[in-house]
């Protein structure tokens, strides 16, 4: 936006398109150069882009992420364009957690499973508890699964099911008016799943499925935080970490074995941001073992929980200074729209320890500062669009701060947080909404390539790991981009 | 941020508070010192506003800033800080507009005047239009609101008339869901009322009466944004442009004799964006003329309407070009969330055009470019809160991209735009919600201090004009520091 020195600096201006193209120049993506055939599918995807955004611009009413998730979740699936993305290589996926990685069928159909048990009914004051086990649990009021549901009915049974496992409403905007009261219901959900999901033949199956589920929404890689909750079977066993980590492994490898062009999955321990010191030195202790016993896929750490709940990140940062320097950070900050609150300075704490990368970094945008810190050592900020509607940090996807992210090229990756609990929202409903409803109405395909080729620059992976996926993703997207465009072309994608 | 050289970086790392301080250097007002009387009644506004964002913090929902400017209205008005900051002294309100300046009880006592006949009932298809005229209007349907008011009873038909003047709803959550809805309420309200206000003695104590409503809220200069349209009287007479800027000039020098700290206004002619070539161009050489008779109160241009409705400022440029460099722009741009979109480029041209304040800019967050163009130009920012809110921009004040301009001390004011619409909103409540709501809770007395201060430096007035407002506001900001001080320690604002 430089103009000439000139006597009269109203007339000799740069136009309008120069200042335009300026902007777009320093968008996120905007150094790739697209080939012939990405050109074909780049000009497809802005048609059908501008088109929603045009009918939206007459009706904003209509515009998918101007609006709940929920709201708009069939006319999302149904959308052309969020179904040409569903078939776009999509990288990597950085930013998910145990036991919402997977689809709410998967957890309907664990129930079907022998030896489960139930306490309680739906509908009343606290939701029913379930556990696996071989004979009657202690207590009283237990009932078998399966005799509910042939009481029941499957189908109605599995609707309540259904219910318990999502936050899912028709009517979101009035069910869910604060962040506390989704959080309330977002917990209650964990408390309810975690037996049935800890169960070891779920546990297995669980994960593997999941795997698979993000594969065919064209994902090759993934990192996992999670728990490592107390998983248990029918003889009473707990099972240690080290047991379930080698789980994970087994089971990546497996998938890795049935689906060449799957790379695999690496691990971030993220206990919960609560205990004592003496638990949190537990905790350290159990991480630094396996990240020892299985460096390459123990990759990282991190904590989780409710940020605005105050434990804060601070308070662990004397443990967490005396880790090796082999480990990487990959903390959760400024998911928060509190700004100045304690619970705001976790962004400032997790830069400070050396975080590779930030999960969500909301609230990054009220920091200028922490801004410049994170471009000039290329921090990369795992923003999950979905998500933080569902926690009512933004309401409409147009004023989610990753706006300025994407227009100024931050290091930024699309991912779905725990995506299950919102109905079968995929990684692929992330990007759309990044797409149509965070980025510029002129952002294009280069966009979502330069996202997908951040999640593998961005991952746990060494260098030489990362330059093999990229390589193994770029057949994969050259192969698509030369499908999409042969169909384009012959009208088969009209 | 920046850490000294090290071979362990996570050892010798800067604290946590070392980068709060420097975030905190960088705020909005940070280089303002206060006096010994101005941290006494620093030290208990902070006390207040940390006791309602703690509130807010414990259960989210009860945050004022967090809600519905509707659904909070009695709780704000409550609020003991929100009363402090009525006793502010504020400095100027720079964005504000002809026929939405007043109070609904300023129309409502307007329609009490004779001659004043109505066509149509109330909750029917369209709502009933009004006319002042001496004798029956030509049409049928039309009758004398003097009678409709007494078969009705008078206190029915009033709060008929309120609900025909004012956005309010009880429900604006359900009632509101889109921009597009609200603006045809809007634009419903400005139709309704024109008649009435457009007549003569109306137009003249209604202008008047508002400026003592700012007067009253701690406002001693104000610039205002006007169409001048057909005003009217019962001669048939149509005032011309020149006449009605005289009611201006008369009212406000009438208010500047009863009320010797009330420095004055200027005007900011500003047509809506519509109309051809041709009567641009007579709106242009109205301007011209009215310029140059009023040179000291005719003092900028502007223009006006839903800026996502397509008619772009880039359509006027060549016109715009040719108006004489003395001329001053207060453009309005960015009031959209549009990124991309072709009214989102209104911003670009605004600033290539030489604004020197750009009005609402919400979406400049989305323009890293643009920011710095406007951070070192030092172009004003006008921030609208509560206008954001209501036209759906944004719905809880923690996300107005303003968070973003406070903590990099860019050049902002705080305004009240439409206020009259809103029920009552007073710049006070802007204040608050910038304060509270959009603000870092760490923020304190000196960034309202400053925003005061800004009011005045970014005005229309010229140098010497505004350094004697400076002189005359810092008068009163020091005696109002001085007796709310002395009430703070007597405890009497306990």
């Amino acid at each position: 936006m430089e103009s000439p020195p000139s006597t009269n600096d109203r007339l000799s201006r740069p136009t309008t398109s120069n200042v335009l193209e300026t902007q777009e120049q320093h968008f996120l993506g905007a150094s790739l150069i697209l080939t012939n055939e990405e050109k074909i599918v780049n000009s497809h995807i802005m048609k059908l882009k501008r088109f929603e955004l045009e009918e939206g611009f007459k009706n904003d009413f209509d515009l998918i992420p101007a609006r709940h998730f929920f709201e708009k979740l069939e006319q999302l699936n149904s959308s052309k364009l969020f179904q040409l993305i569903r078939r776009i290589p999509k990288g990597a996926v950085l930013h998910i957690h145990d036991s919402s990685m997977g689809s709410t069928d998967l957890l309907i159909n664990a129930t079907y499973r022998p030896y489960l048990w139930q306490n309680g009914r739906f509908e009343q004051n606290t939701p029913p508890t379930f556990l696996f086990s071989k004979t009657n649990p202690t207590g009283m009021g237990w009932e078998l699964v399966s005799d509910i549901r042939n009481e029941m009915k499957a189908d109605i049974y599995d609707e309540k099911l259904r219910d318990l496992f999502e936050i899912y409403t028709k009517d979101p905007i009035n069910t869910y008016r604060s962040t506390n009261v989704v959080f309330e219901k977002f917990r209650q959900i964990f408390y309810t799943l975690a037996p049935i999901i800890n169960y070891k033949p779920v546990w297995r199956q669980y994960y593997y499925d999941s795997l698979k589920v993000y594969y065919d929404d064209q994902i090759n890689y993934l990192e996992l935080r999670g728990v490592l909750p107390d998983v248990y079977d029918l003889t009473g066993k707990i099972y240690t970490p080290e047991e379930i980590v080698q789980i994970y492994l087994n089971e990546t490898e497996r998938l890795m074995k049935n689906y060449p062009s799957f790379l695999g999955a690496k691990f971030v321990y993220t206990p919960a941001r609560f205990g004592g010191d003496d638990v949190f030195r537990g905790v350290i202790n159990t991480f630094k073992s396996l990240h020892e016993k299985f460096p390459n896929f123990v990759a990282g750490f991190d904590l989780v929980g409710q940020e605005d709940k105050r434990i804060l990140l601070l308070n662990f940062v004397p443990d967490l200074l005396k880790l090796p320097e082999s480990i990487q950070f990959f903390f959760h900050a400024g998911e928060t729209n509190w700004f100045g609150m304690e619970s705001d300075s976790n962004m400032i704490d997790a830069i400070l320890l050396g975080t590779k990368r930030i999960g969500h970094g909301f609230a990054l945008i009220k920091h200028p500062l922490l801004l410049e810190e994170i471009k000039q050592k290329q921090i990369c900020i795992e923003i999950n669009p979905t998500s933080n509607q569902m926690f009512k940090l933004m309401e409409d996807h147009r004023n989610h701060p990753a706006a300025f992210l994407f227009a100024d090229d931050y290091p930024v990756v699309v991912s779905s947080d725990d995506r299950c609990f919102w109905r079968a929202a995929l990684l692929s409903h992330d990007f759309y909404m990044a797409f149509v409803g965070i980025a510029s109405a002129q952002h294009d395909l280069r966009l979502l390539k330069q996202l997908a080729i951040n999640s593998i620059r961005f991952s746990a992976m060494d260098k030489i790991d990362q330059n093999k996926a990229l390589r193994k993703w770029e057949g994969m997207w050259n192969s698509t981009m030369s499908t999409l465009a042969s169909d384009i072309l012959s009208g088969k994608l009209a």
